[in-house]
């Protein structure tokens, strides 16, 4: 079979290697389709060698078909087209209150243990969800990082007729855009890079750039004075934290999407005085899994567009060099197929 | 009668003037007891001077007896014990979504308008709340901070058998205590003066000084490993930023009840990683005031160790430049029927 290895310095390997059985409590996926997430970017980048065990099989995004079953799995058979919530939880303690998804143990499969970039994976049984036999596999690929959306706008507690800020349009944006509107809201992207506004609008979303459009006005004059119902802060920058404070209305609700690796400034006064909550959000719950696959199964938003590149899994140099010249650029998969 | 001013300056005056009768919809009240907020000692200071329109009689902690019942107003009675709630939201608008204790143009009585420092009060009805009368109006007159504390904890959704700590062990953050302890709570105040360590502690708190213990490895300790379930964060201060976010366990929740003036720094990547989530928390609704009003009659916490001074009002001057001079004291009432 075929594998691919992180080896840092930003070098990835494609290797020959040989199929291994399924352990007690796994299967065996002959992975289908693998997308490149942001996290895979930033191990690219060197800035995860401490946690990655590197020499390293990386990604999590991904689709494919159980090709072999190990003892003491049930429920599972060989050609079930499946996909893998990448969360090893198996050493939860009390302390974690139950929230096993963000417990203080949690090994991320294909970041702390390998991953999906090679032909054939091996995971444990609990990570799975089944997909309908007719699920087209290359979608099947978005609905790890549309999980993360579906988590998001789970958590904002967000109702029809609200109306929801995403602020950055990458990836992760467009997706908690989409989920957004779809649950009922009046959905406005701000982003600076006017191929994903296009992109977004393309998607059938309303786009602003907040460097042509004073973003709180906008939203003032959309709301009849209301101002954001919800606010996912999906950006990263420090702009998108000074404006979050104030394109949310009374009591609004702001998701902390992005992962910000300092401490930042907030404008903590707009808390007390609009009564705002912010809301930190991580990963994904068995129960944004499932929204997502009948999103995907029902195949009635725009997911098609969202991928922009499928490259066969032994261009993974090319593919995460591509990604770093090409700020455009959606989400691309790799076939591990081919 | 007797009325107080505020001239700017750092200076209150006392003087002599007409029994006003009260106006269509409102009461004129004998006011008993008036408590000095930190509010009021920030308009002291002259922080406040743009928007309080001085001369100004100010203050908004207070509790009295109706004297006069205007035109159209029903359901009052001369005799009747009172406290204020002291928000007038007679300009709310729709995009207050309802929230018309923080509505946009809310103006705050004491503050925006004359306020409880005198001997005769004249307010609208529609601030009042009745007390049963054998209701202590010393002990009345904490109804309104207190009705702050019982807002935080609401807000917080605190359920018995829950760890909260609380940043600050002043009048709001010891009446925030005892409000989540009476709810069921295991409380931890952090506050780095000793006097008030001691004041919490003859109240039937737990108190620790963050300047000789490491407050997250008591938590972690007296919780097995799962941290605060809820933090309050009422000191105002750079260091309780810092550690609300490591004191809080998965899923915490950070009640922001102190005023941050500026910008301040926030690990928001632990709001990301534990799910955190902020609330802000502002005055108070109807609600608060009634949870309020019962723990008061009920009077089985330690409200009297609270009031740490009673003056006569015509001492004005004398009580804001004393607690000035003590930052030990808790809450100073003044007496405004002598």
């Amino acid at each position: 079979m075929k594998a691919t290895i992180y080896e840092g310095n930003k070098t990835f390997t494609v290797i020959e290697k040989e199929i291994e059985q399924p352990a007690t409590g796994e299967v065996r996926i002959k992975v289908a389709y693998v997308g490149v997430c942001g996290t895979d970017v930033h191990i690219y980048h060197g800035m995860m060698d401490k946690r990655v065990n590197i020499p390293e099989t990386i990604g999590h995004e991904m689709s494919g078909v159980i090709d072999a079953v190990g003892e003491g799995v049930s429920g599972y058979a060989v050609g079930d087209k499946v996909v893998v919530r990448p969360l090893d939880d198996r050493k939860v303690k009390p302390s974690d209150k139950g929230f096993n998804h963000i417990c203080e143990e949690l090994k991320f499969i294909g970041i702390d243990s390998p991953g999906a970039m090679q032909e054939y994976w091996n995971v444990p049984a609990f990570t799975l969800h089944k997909l309908k036999d007719n699920t087209d596999l290359k979608l099947a690929a978005l609905i790890e990082p549309l999980s993360v959306a579906t988590h998001d706008v789970r958590l904002s507690g967000l109702v029809p007729g609200e109306t929801a800020v995403v602020l950055g349009g990458g990836p992760i944006g467009l997706l908690v855009a989409m989920v957004a509107k779809e649950a009922g809201a009046n959905v406005i992207i701000s982003e600076v890079n006017e191929t994903r506004i296009a992109k977004a609008k393309e998607l059938g979303l309303t786009a602003v750039n907040p460097m042509n459009v004073d973003l709180v006005e906008y939203v003032r004059e959309q709301t009849e004075g209301r101002l954001a119902d919800v606010v996912f802060e999906v950006a990263g920058v420090q702009p998108a934290l000074d404006v979050m404070t104030e394109v949310a209305g009374i009591r609004g609700r702001i998701v902390m999407v992005a992962i910000h690796g300092q401490k930042k400034e907030v404008d903590l006064f707009k808390f007390f005085w609009k009564e705002l909550k912010l809301i930190g959000a991580r990963v994904y719950e068995k129960e944004d899994y499932e929204k997502s696959i009948a999103l995907i199964t029902a195949n009635e938003l725009p997911f098609e567009e969202m991928i922009t590149d499928v490259q066969p899994l032994s261009n993974i140099q090319q593919v995460f060099e591509n990604i770093d010249n090409n700020p455009d650029g959606m989400k691309v998969l790799m076939d591990c197929q081919l």
